[in-house]
């Protein structure tokens, strides 16, 4: 027999919307797993690591915008969910997770597979329950349904991020043979009604008055999804009123209008003079730009962060007010407020921006075979209407160097680990029919291929593999590339490729070592398919480091005269 | 620079015997990583799979019995050693896990990889520390020392265990070009002096008065090291007090004096009849045998638990004391202490281990190929003089089954986890030119693959693979055989053969389906070799459960007799 509280757990998940679930195989876990995949409002997917299992969810949750549910058996199962629950605290995306335990009177007494569960994931979670360890009494399931229905609104609410719930399960976990599991019809549900806060009038006279000051305005997008009506007043507030739009990659919200090249410049002295704002107002999660940040950090600006929840964001060092509003309340209010700005200011940026373009696609096309201009190439080729995921390290930054993409972007920038980015993208793909192109390179790829470890068809996966069998970035820094220690402990040279993986999971496989191949290879990559393909553009570390050094040199040359 | 509180670390570990270190790439954790790389005291090693570099590191302690240092970059990578920490918590293995991180100020700002680590393991360390985030005027280098120090000797001390120093980093990571890293030579170094605890004259008193009172009891052994001052004495004990001794495979302490099949009769009422003890005294840590378990819970026998720290097991529900003492002190005091005990009792669980071992090497032999028969020939061609990893679930429990061994059994009972076989079998090669061998399911083999993701000759390794293509154990288990969710839920079928594997990282390979070919294949499976070798053994999952019912229903057939 199957406790009440776990089936009415379930149902509760599917009346609030939860319609996937990532499962991990194991035993004490066995009740929660027969009552998910018996609902049938419920989508089951069982993935045997849960370190992969956990990134799985992550990917469909990021794209759902609705939490997906986690469920694993006792022990350490549970700890190798924690990089994905990192992630997604910091990524805002919710996760409902869900741990099987042994009932707190078999913990730690040498018996089966114990650690100890409740809170486990410390800071990292929005909120930590305990269900009740027997749940069949009234008083009982009204304790449990309670906890799930808040679990999952704390999951949802701003911002939104991961809610453990660790369940302690008695034997028999398993309904005799021909039983039933019989789920109620009308699960006891609250939901929580949605919010906004609204600034106050005297904040917004404050501000409007403040605001006057200003003719030098640095607006800098953070990590989101692609969002119309925030990419519509940025870009009104770029054409009406001249302020200064910076985008990178992960913002998903570059236009003609947007600055997205800062990066090739912003690093020299000299290019930037002239650019240093008065006022930044950014919104949204992360950004990429090192040299942006480093910029930024050295100006005298004021800076003013836009988040609903009002906390201090304070990347660049010069905070000056936290501005506990929805983006877009706040953005049109903008909107109808701001003066016109300095436009020779804003033409300062966009030059740079223009200049850049025209040199850099030039140089990429000139330059000899590297990672660098074969990813530009390649993403010459993906179809606009697709979403890419991006692996951290080298592959996002290239990407940000590469300027405008009119794809979805989506990247794990809430530890930036490379922990988990082939899972992350399988998930994306359960989620849509649309092409999902990986990039990443080889050591984020290996470090996750059990993200493949499993039965379920990605027909639509395409991945990217840069492959210069080697942490290449480590070559692109100052500090580790004088070290003698630099291929065995900081690249950590290594030298798989993907062939032996793809034959493993029948994936399509092609290798190009120069660009007639990649061509060649890249002719059928986006063509229809039953099974995922991989495309490994093998390369040299070395070189690569060369090539990325001598555009960035010539950029400089181009933009300097 | 390199920070002297970081320099300093390193040449403490060194000075107090930390002689390995397995470090994970990363450029927050790169002052670590270059003293201890050049450290000429330390053997280094780079993993990058933090999940599988901090299994490694347990390998490698677990046979060393001494600290192993891990060595990562701030971010998740902390959060993959996890699986690993818990797994040394409770199996009491030392590790000093050094974890990289941003100074406070930078945590949470939308910058670079970070998330809460201060303490993020929770309950799982025995101690959690942070070093001064500069380290070079003399207070700090003096707070620094005494944590080093403190750490070190806290993970050593019974019951040994992980303990973790978070180490907040500030650029530059790296020594300028020739620059060298000087270390102390006297670095500050303060050790703990060994204690044991010693039971008091009226506790002595009272446990002999109260042993007068026992004519059969039953010792058992749980997890442990080969130690052949205990052995001796339980051999003793057996042999001149007739006391019953339990063995299960993970206790190392199995002898001809000993029983080590009990696993075979103790489910049977009827075969158990007889014996019920009157006093269950255990030392070490968990056993394998569930039948024991649940046997033991049902009689009436008192409990006595030898622990040095004192705390409470209460593994088979009848505790009735614990003895804060060392095993060897107690079971010597016991041996001149104990009255000869009933012969008929030991007897009984003499002739039960005589008659199930004949019946059981004939029951193989006879039986039709499948797994278990399969690992029973395989083991009978293991080297007595070397080392076995069994991975959780099935391998272990087909390892215990199958009685008597000479060899050291390793396995990571502490938390039983499936995660960290393969790596922990490799951080074992690491110690030893021995051979090891691995003894393990398809489900734990895939797992943990990025075990051997790393440039480091494993030529001693080989690899028992039991391969039926799913979790096997759930087909032996009475719940989930019924389900209509078996295969993809619970076995989670999968249709992996390590073929590619091999291929991919050179090691050899040999696939066999029947057994002629086991026995060609073992011809010269354990001759020398320069790579590590795999033996797969695949067979079919309802087979496997067929051949294990019909073998347990004949030893009981021929145990009634």
């Amino acid at each position: 027999m199957i406790l009440q509280s776990v089936v009415d757990l379930v149902a509760i998940c599917a009346k609030k919307g939860i319609q996937n679930a990532i499962l991990s195989p194991g035993s004490r876990c066995a009740p929660l797993t027969l009552a998910f995949v018996r609902h049938t409002q419920v989508h089951t997917r069982t993935i045997s690591d849960e370190r992969s299992a956990a990134f799985i969810a992550l990917g469909m949750a990021q794209q759902l915008e609705e939490p997906v549910a986690l469920v694993c058996t006792s022990g350490s199962a549970a700890l190798n969910y924690y990089p994905a629950v990192a992630e997604a605290f910091f990524q805002q995306i919710p996760l409902l997770i869900l741990t099987a335990d042994r009932p707190a009177e078999w913990i730690d007494q040498y018996d089966g597979q114990t650690i100890f569960q409740p809170d486990v994931y410390g800071k990292h979670v929005k909120g930590s329950f305990e269900l009740p360890d027997t749940g069949n009494n009234p008083d009982q399931l009204w304790h449990s349904s309670r906890i799930v229905n808040e679990a999952i609104n704390l999951a949802k609410q701003f911002p939104a991020g991961p809610v453990h719930i660790n369940i302690p399960l008695r034997e028999p976990f398993y309904p005799g043979k021909d039983e039933k599991i019989e789920f109620p019809e009308k699960p006891r549900v609250f939901n929580q009604e949605h919010t906004y806060v609204q600034l106050s009038e005297d904040s917004l006279k404050r501000l409007s008055l403040r605001l006057q000051s200003f003719s030098k305005i640095l607006i800098i997008a953070g990590q989101q999804k692609p969002d119309k009506e925030i990419q519509s007043i940025v870009d009104q507030l770029s054409k009406e009123k001249k302020v200064v739009i910076i985008t990178d990659t992960i913002s998903n919200l570059q236009s003609d209008q947007t600055i997205s090249l800062h990066d090739h410049w912003l690093g020299n002295p000299e290019l930037s003079q002239e650019l240093e704002p008065e006022l930044i107002i950014s919104f949204g999660k992360s950004i990429i730009s090192k040299s942006l940040k480093l910029f930024l950090r050295k100006t005298q600006a004021s800076h003013w962060h836009v988040q609903e929840d009002g906390k201090a964001k304070d990347t660049f060092q010069r905070l000056s007010r936290t501005i506990p509003s929805h983006p877009v309340f706040f953005l049109n209010w903008l909107a109808t407020e701001l003066k016109a700005q300095n436009q020779d200011y804003q033409n300062s940026w966009k030059a740079l921006e223009q200049n850049t373009k025209s040199a850099l696609s030039e140089l990429l096309e000139k330059t000899e075979f590297g990672e660098y201009p074969a990813l530009a190439f390649c993403l010459s080729k993906t179809p606009p209407l697709s979403k890419i995921h991006v692996a951290n390290s080298m592959a996002v930054r290239y990407l940000n160097l590469l300027g405008k993409r009119k794809q979805e972007i989506i990247c794990n920038r809430g530890t930036s680990g490379i922990d988990g980015s082939n899972s992350t993208a399988v998930g994306c793909t359960f989620t849509t029919k649309e092409v999902v192109t990986l990039i990443t390179g080889d050591m984020a790829f290996f470090y996750d291929r059990n993200a493949f470890w499993h039965n379920y068809a990605i027909p639509n996966l395409r991945i990217i593999l840069l492959n210069n069998h080697a942490g290449g970035i480590f070559r692109l820094i100052d500090g580790p590339k004088n070290q003698p220690e630099l291929e065995e402990y900081f690249e950590t040279k290594q030298k798989l490729t993907a062939q032996h993986l793809a034959t493993e999971y029948g994936f399509f496989y092609s290798k190009v070592i120069n660009q007639h191949e990649l061509e060649l290879a890249l002719e059928d990559f986006y063509s229809p398919s039953l099974h995922p393909k991989i495309l490994e553009i093998e390369t040299s570390s070395p070189d690569n480091a060369e090539i990325l050094k001598s555009v960035k040199e010539k950029i400089k040359l181009s933009l300097e005269n």
